[in-house]
């Protein structure tokens, strides 16, 4: 096929989960897309230890910020990932995590069905499965809970509200997303629906990375010891869990548990 | 170090996930770890190509089954991994999905401790992951659902109570493991709690495997179709999710859309 035949075959734009973070959990097909990918355009989140797996020629473009300039809108996103598979690149729009979750996947699918190009999607390890094995825990367990929920701390209005009374029961477990600053909100909502005051909630920062913290803290205690922790990277809220070792989630780091 | 020495020295065991059956969704990390174990702890549902990847030295032991026996109790497994460790083997417990997803790690987990065993956890993709991506759909959308549960349909009791009343809520997401005999019961509680007949429910069956299968229903047409698709394999319902693509769901492989 001639070259300048091969650059106006739009090709299929491929939805990449990246993980929590460490390269090493990365999955086999995502690294291989990775490798092979004209451009990735990939998120603020996604660790540099990531991007540095790419192939040779592919060329890297940030949708968190391009440059020194502004975040870029969602269209801005959608139109750069269209704009790039029409000129015939194999595009990787790289995610972090597990792109099907609060990973905005739907807005930029649809703009490139509109665009009449078609799409693939690689899952990836959600963070909530580092930041629970980190801790030695599971998501669920007999006996205790038979439901766990991935639930955000923000949404489109500001806080998001959720099914407290259920969340309040004794032995549920939730992941919450984006969390940091609504935790207060949280914390408010779950003792007005009855929920014990000394329900674990541990914090998981920078889950599976080299910087992972883990602080251990009950609902009482969260929003007072979120302050003093001081956290400026991504971090979970894992309600209803509690470090299985305490003595390791008192060090800094505990990378070597996971 | 003598291989005397070597050989009582009690390694710590390795929890891992297979993630859902295409060895591509292993992560890098989960291979090194399949390639340079003593024995591989295997369950049942981990797909044989993955277990073809272990190292040239490993052996496998099949825990859901030894050789044309009956299934081990959970005591046998807990003593097999212990033993194993002990003898100063490298140990890989293999699980499919996340270990920590409906994986029975705790019990594993206490069984070791109590030997005085370390341990590891390697996160893995749970199969919702898997068939949420071949559905081409979020498990989370802004404006529809900021929450998703991952639910199972029996537990220690039987079939599993839930919080009906909220799942019945327009919008909601729910990936429904080990549900296709609880099927009815679900939609029975649904139904009776307000669910519109008309929620979208996707079987998929054997998520990211050569063999998986997208089935379409709603909340109405789910025990009939379930009955008509006559499944052997591992299946989720994805519960208030339809396939993006209706025209691919019809196909019985739609393998290449992961
Ligand atoms: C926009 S959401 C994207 C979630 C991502 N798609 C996933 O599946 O993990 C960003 C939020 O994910 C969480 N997050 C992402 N990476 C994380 C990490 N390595 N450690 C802890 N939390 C993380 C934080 O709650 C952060 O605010
Ligand atoms: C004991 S649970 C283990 C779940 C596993 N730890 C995970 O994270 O996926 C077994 C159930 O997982 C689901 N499952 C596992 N692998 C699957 C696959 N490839 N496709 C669809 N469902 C799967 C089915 O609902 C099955 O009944």
């Amino acid at each position: 096929m001639p070259r300048d035949l091969h650059q106006i075959t739009p090709s299929p734009v491929a939805f990449v989960g990246a993980g929590p973070g460490d390269p090493d959990l990365l999955t086999l097909k995502a690294l291989r897309a990775l490798q092979t990918a004209d451009v990735v355009i990939h998120d603020r989140l996604v660790s540099t230890e990531i991007l540095a797996l790419v192939g040779p020629q592919t060329r890297l473009r940030n949708a968190g910020k391009e440059g020194f300039g502004p975040s870029l809108t969602q269209g801005a996103i959608n139109d750069m990932i269209v704009d790039e598979a029409l000129s015939g690149a194999r595009v990787v729009r790289l995610k972090s995590g597990d792109p099907t979750v609060f990973g905005r996947l739907d807005e930029e699918l649809d703009a490139i069905l509109e665009a009449g190009l078609d799409y693939s999607i690689i899952p990836g390890l959600t963070s909530a499965s580092a930041a629970v094995a980190a801790l030695g825990q599971s998501l669920t367990k007999r006996g205790r809970n038979t439901a766990v929920r991935l639930i955000t701390g923000h949404d489109m209005q500001g806080y998001a509200d959720h099914d407290w009374r259920a969340l309040a029961r004794d032995g549920e477990v939730a992941a919450i997303y984006m969390a940091k600053k609504a935790a207060r909100f949280i914390q408010g909502r779950l003792l007005m629906h009855g929920a014990a005051p000394g329900t674990p909630v541990t914090i998981v920062e920078n889950a599976s990375r080299p910087d992972q913290r883990i602080v251990a803290a009950t609902l009482a205690t969260l929003p007072a010891i979120l302050a003093e922790a001081d956290m400026t990277g991504p971090a979970l809220l894992m309600y209803g869990l509690a470090p299985r070792d305490a003595a390791r989630a008192a060090l800094p780091q505990i990378q070597e548990m996971i």
